[in-house]
């Protein structure tokens, strides 16, 4: 019996892992701080694991074989600085302790590509150095560093998937697809101030899966989750123009940039989560597409 | 009024603390897992720091404006993979956290050589790579990445002393200078393996009004702790055996090296330390008499 204890079940990501890890015979136990009417297809545990006084008995109470860990803070605007990330630490590491002492098995987490240096360019797992240059991208990368040593410790077997850029259906509001979607279809103009910088954009379902190939494989250490391709901002933008036929009110590089100091490119280097045998279902157009959709039929959201 | 809390307060080195804390003028505030019928110039908490869950409270009882925090887990031949090293970050986390919210201006922590890449030499803070070989190093470098960004973005000040090698009264008698001691005033044979790696070594003393100075001076980031003197492992014990006039009873290199891996070389460069104003008050030959004197007086110890 394979049985996951997958955190953050409502964000998201988390909640695009609870079909994927359900179709491989996973028993999926999902926990949220969040009163969400989840996916039926898990049990649900309401539980803030930032008091981690509640980790042992949620652990204890599930016995899980499996723990997908992706509970964090992103709410846009803070958590690049969040001071809750320490805490968001201290109770991962009460997480990954508990389910040692439980017998769990297979640890995979949820970093950040903010772990690499800002120099920018291809990442590479074992090249690039881990330099972050944000609170966010440290706590995430000194989680890493003992996860790695505790997983050797006490016999488990662990991953670290480093999440690129994403976008999908219910993303935050804030957050630039969801925004230029919202804003075009609401008939107003799209500003952006950073359309020249390259990233690499996947759909948030795709994350999801890949998270999931993850577990289900043996890879250990830390494994770039994104697509592997670049994709200037601005033509992500006039792509979602073109699909809304609004192009007319994108207006590229309209202020000045936002996010001074963040690296020109930045692309994952994807050889070791293709390992797993895993393979997006989105490109870009239909990633684009689908998400589009979703926010036609959503537009309160 | 500066009110400290002292954690590791009965440890090796945290014992030393009190004596030069009062000297300042601060109120002390000692805690211990042990019932220590410890030092009465502090006043006692006896709380089990590992069980997190007892932080929170203990902090807003003693409001201190000072955190001096030494506690970890230092037992000979368990700590360098002892898997409560992950127990004593998330407790140490814990103690950042709450210590924050209840008013505390200043922490100085306890961070070890071992953070240091193992290539050996003389380390400096800004420059020796930290690559730690060992979980215990890991940890500890994983902590103090995560102390230097929460006090920035708390507003705190804060330091990390690393420290070298040490000895002293009350040592664990499996350490090399207390079991030389032992051994040769028991009439026995001393026999070392590692004659000739070259340390840095200090007395337990010295290492606690090293951490005082540091915590009443306003140095932020990484310190060494130790003398900026490298000796002989074989000439220290020829040191003890001269001063037992037991010379003949030392048989270095007697046996294969018991750590293999360890550099040849482990030097502090204590710039940084001689920044605050701090001098020992040992050196090696009247520490290592006072640590002799000691040791007569409790030889059941």
């Amino acid at each position: 019996m394979k049985r996951v204890l997958l955190t953050g079940a409502s964000g998201f990501v988390g909640r695009n892992c609870i079909g994927p890890l359900t179709t491989l015979g996973f028993e999926v136990h999902a926990v949220s701080s969040r009163n969400a009417d989840g996916d039926p297809a898990a049990t649900w545990h309401h539980v803030d694991l930032l008091d981690a006084s509640l980790i042992p008995a949620l652990v204890r109470d599930v016995r899980p074989t499996h723990l997908l860990h992706m509970a964090w803070d992103a709410t846009p605007g803070k958590y690049w600085t969040s001071i809750d990330n320490l805490r968001w630490v201290a109770s991962s590491l009460a997480l990954f302790h508990a389910f040692a002492d439980c017998g769990g098995k297979r640890i995979v987490a949820a970093g950040t590509c903010a772990e690499y240096e800002w120099r920018g360019g291809i990442c590479r797992e074992e090249e690039t150095p881990l330099v972050p240059a944000t609170p966010y991208g440290i706590y995430k990368h000194s989680l890493r560093l003992m996860l790695d040593i505790f997983c050797k410790q006490a016999g488990l077997s662990g991953a670290w998937g480093r999440i690129f850029s994403l976008y999908g259906p219910g993303e935050y509001p804030q957050r630039l697809v969801a925004y230029a979607v919202r804003s075009l279809l609401a008939g107003g103009e799209m500003k952006c101030g950073n359309a020249n910088l390259i990233r690499d954009y996947s759909h948030s379902a795709d994350i999801a899966g890949a998270f999931v190939a993850l577990l289900e494989s043996d890879l250990a250490g830390a494994v770039n989750i994104g697509s592997g391709h670049g994709v200037r901002l601005g033509d992500i933008l006039l792509k979602i123009g073109d699909l809304l036929d609004a192009d007319k009110h994108i207006n590229l590089n309209a202020r000045p940039p936002d996010a001074a100091g963040e690296p020109e490119t930045l692309i994952a280097n994807t050889e070791r989560l293709a390992s797993t045998g895993w393979k997006p279902k989105f490109d870009l157009d239909s990633g684009l597409a689908d998400t589009i959709a979703w926010w036609r039929q959503h537009p309160g959201h």
